[in-house]
Order: C-alpha cells, then sequence, then structure tokens
C-alpha cells in the first residue's frame, strides 16, 4: 500500500495494477553498534508491517520497489536489492487487509483484489539511519526504526520476512558493502569492522577481521596526510573505484 | 508449461491458476570441463525455451518449481533455488506463446490469459549431466542439454534469464557446493578445481585454489586407504557433515 491507497481501495478489481503480486521491503538502519529495521504502524488497527506495496500493470517491478519506498516513507536513493520471493500458499491471510479497510470506514467486497491471495517479492538495503529520516504516509500512524530484538507484533509472515533478509545481508555483505554507501569516502578499518560486528551481531578478531577483508581486494589505504599527530591516526581506507 | 497445458490453453482465463505469474527454471548441466543448460524446441514453431510453468491457485511457488520441472522434464530430486525475479515491462511479448498455440491449431481470443503481461521467477541448478536424463512433453519435441557457447535462439528473454543465473551461480558457487551434490560423496582436490574452473570458465592456480577452498571450512580429508600405490593416490575430501 502508499499513497494510492485510497485509488486501490475503491478499485476493487485492482484495475492498472498486477494482480496478486506485491513488493515488500526490509530497509536495515545501521548507525553506532545498532542494526534496526524500518517498520509502518497503521491507523486504528494496532497492525505493523514492512513498508509495501504494489506494482502498475506497465512498471518495472524494481522500479514499483523504489517508487514504493518513496511514497511510503519518504525514502529516496536507497540502494534496493531483491532477496527473496515469499511465495507459500500458507502464506495467504486476507484479514490484516480487511481491518486496514475496515478502520477506514470502508467495508470491501469478499472479492476485492487486496483480499485474494498474494505472492510477495522481498527487497532489502541497508542504511544509515541517522541520515534516512522516515515520514508516514496517509494511511500510516507511524513511520520508525525499531531494534531487531524489541520488534512489536508484525502482520502476516512480516516477521519471518525480516529474518529472511537478515540472513541474506549477513551471507552477502562482502558483496553488497561497495553497493550500500554506509560508510563515506575514507574510514577506518575499525569503523568497517563495527559495522560488521553490529550486522553479524557477534564480536569480531581484528587481526583476522583485517586480513579477510584486505583479502577481498575491494580495499586501498590512502595516502595519511600530515596532522602534527599522524604516528597515532588509525589508516584510512576507501574503496577501489 | 507442462503436460496440463491443453488445460491452460482451453481455459481462457486462467481458472485455477496464479495470475500474471511464472516460473522459469535455468538447470546447468556439468561434466568433464563442459558446461551446459537445459532448454526445450516447441513443436511445429522453432521456439527454444527454458522449461517454465505456471504456479496452481493453492500450490506453493517452490513446489510449483520442482513440479513444473518434473512435467516439462522428467528430472526430479534437483536442488532448485530462486534466482531473481524477472519484472521489466519491457519483457512483456505475447507473441511465442501466440505461435506455440496456433502451431497446435488453436487461436487464442486477445484476451486470453497466457497473453497477458507475465513476471517470471527464475531457479536455478546445477546438475551432472550424465545422471540427469530429460524426457521432452507432449508440447516438446525435444528437451536437451545445450553449451553455452552454441545456444539456440531463445524465445523471449531467456538468454538474458541464462545470463543472470550464470553469474548467480559464479558468484555462489561456494556456498551452494554442498547444496548441488555434484561429486559424489569423496572427491579429489583435482575434481573440484575441475568443478570451478568449469563454471567461471578460467584456469585457476592449483596451490591458490587449494588454500581458498580450504579456508571455508567445508572440506575434510579422508583417511587414505591402503591400495599398495598409495604414494601416488591423492588425497580424497569429503564434505564435513
Amino acid at each position: 500500500m502508499n499513497k494510492e491507497f485510497r485509488k486501490q481501495e475503491s478499485n476493487t478489481r485492482g484495475d492498472g495494477y498486477l494482480p496478486g503480486l506485491a513488493i515488500d521491503a526490509v530497509i536495515f538502519g545501521f548507525h553506532d553498534h545498532q542494526l534496526k529495521v524500518l517498520l509502518l504502524a497503521y491507523k486504528n488497527t494496532g497492525l505493523y508491517a514492512l513498508p509495501g506495496g504494489f506494482i502498475h500493470d506497465d512498471e518495472d517491478v524494481n522500479q514499483a520497489a523504489r517508487r514504493v519506498l518513496l511514497d511510503r516513507t519518504g525514502l529516496t536513493n536507497i540502494f534496493l536489492d531483491q532477496f527473496y520471493v515469499f511465495g507459500d500458499n500458507s502464506r495467504y491471510d486476507p484479514e490484516p487487509l480487511k481491518a486496514i479497510m475496515l478502520a477506514r470506514g470502508y467495508e470491501p467486497p469478499t472479492d476485492h483484489w487486496l483480499l485474494k491471495r498474494f505472492v510477495s517479492v522481498g527487497y532489502y538495503a541497508l542504511v544509515d539511519f541517522t541520515k534516512a529520516i522516515p515520514t508516514p504516509d496517509a494511511i500510516s500512524d507511524t513511520c520508525d526504526w525499531y531494534g531487531l530484538e524489541s520488534l512489536p507484533h508484525l502482520m502476516q509472515d512480516h516477521r519471518q520476512i525480516i529474518q529472511k533478509a537478515l540472513e541474506t545481508l549477513q551471507a552477502n555483505l562482502d558483496q553488497k558493502l561497495i553497493g550500500f554507501n554506509l560508510l563515506g569516502d575514507e574510514f577506518t578499518m575499525g569503523e568497517l569492522q563495527s559495522l560488521y560486528e553490529t550486522v553479524l551481531n557477534k564480536k569480531l578478531i581484528r587481526a583476522a577481521f583485517q586480513r579477510k577483508i584486505l583479502s577481498l581486494g575491494i580495499l586501498e589505504r590512502v595516502a595519511k596526510k600530515f596532522t602534527g599527530g599522524a604516528h597515532k591516526a588509525p589508516y584510512l581506507y576507501r574503496f577501489i573505484s
């Protein structure tokens, strides 16, 4: 759902949208040893959910994912990546969507397109949560960052979607690091290690981490500037462009 | 499409299927330094395609992928993995499906569900092509292995789907190696290196390959059996269970 929700709600057959296909976005936020995830709360329902929505019938699925994220949260320029298609029949659960429409004072017909089975394409991203200020849309009370250890009750299978996204992020961090663009142009080995420790949720041994990360061949050391106290300053690194 | 194709063809509204969602399977075959891919040729059309099909409205998407592969090729027990959702609007092209139905003597109405826009979930696997003997189904002339360097003309965007699957296979081989179950219970370092060289399509340096693969921590060396000529036999390895 998104700013277009009123249109989607009264459009009972879903004209102009791809039927049965949705998008859910798991936006992880990282800062100072904390890992969070972006969630919406729906007005008058007590339901929490991942930002998600539907695809126009003349729109690329990847393009729809970026549009939905912008509409639902105000976030732009996020490096969104597909990670899994959630397509089990057992995840079919029309009640939350029905509750959201009822809370808005709209009683949908039982064959309303939004109450049919949906397959959802999962997207994920990792951002600095101090730089990404989410803005709730018209149908959400709040759009906010939640710690992974203190998630509220989530609708449908959104908790499993977050878990799968986290496993994907942990397994692919080496490959995605550059695209996520999290650390500024230059950073210390300690800052990079802190990012890994936060995402992997464990302490790493400094020497082993440094050896491993340098063996990826994606980093170059920046020449030290003269700072007066240079002998104490840590080396800076940047990604090889 | 699959053995059910007659049913799907005459069922112009697609009742009983998820609308607009398809599956395409890229089955790579590996043996003795060769990498191939499994393709179907459609009767009387000159069209080549990946094995693919549709999802029953009460079926898991992953389950549909295994069913489609079995129905279209006779292959079972394949470790199929999702790798990407092909959802660009520009890939919409109803002509091949129309041609297949016309070649079967059936003229579809213009609003036939099979002629609408489809989003396709891509699956891939890697098998030993000498152990997997594909069997064409009722609507295919042939179901056969093709070398990646000599692919026939493929319908829609199937060539790009193969390319994306190959890149995924190359990037994830370390992680998928055990699941693919390609090498038998015990194998030599040379056999494993040959698998990597074939998939990556390049020669690797023996010492560097061995160091890298052992650092993954997934292999254990099997105690040597006394063979009489044991001093010449290479070490055998197996995956740590």
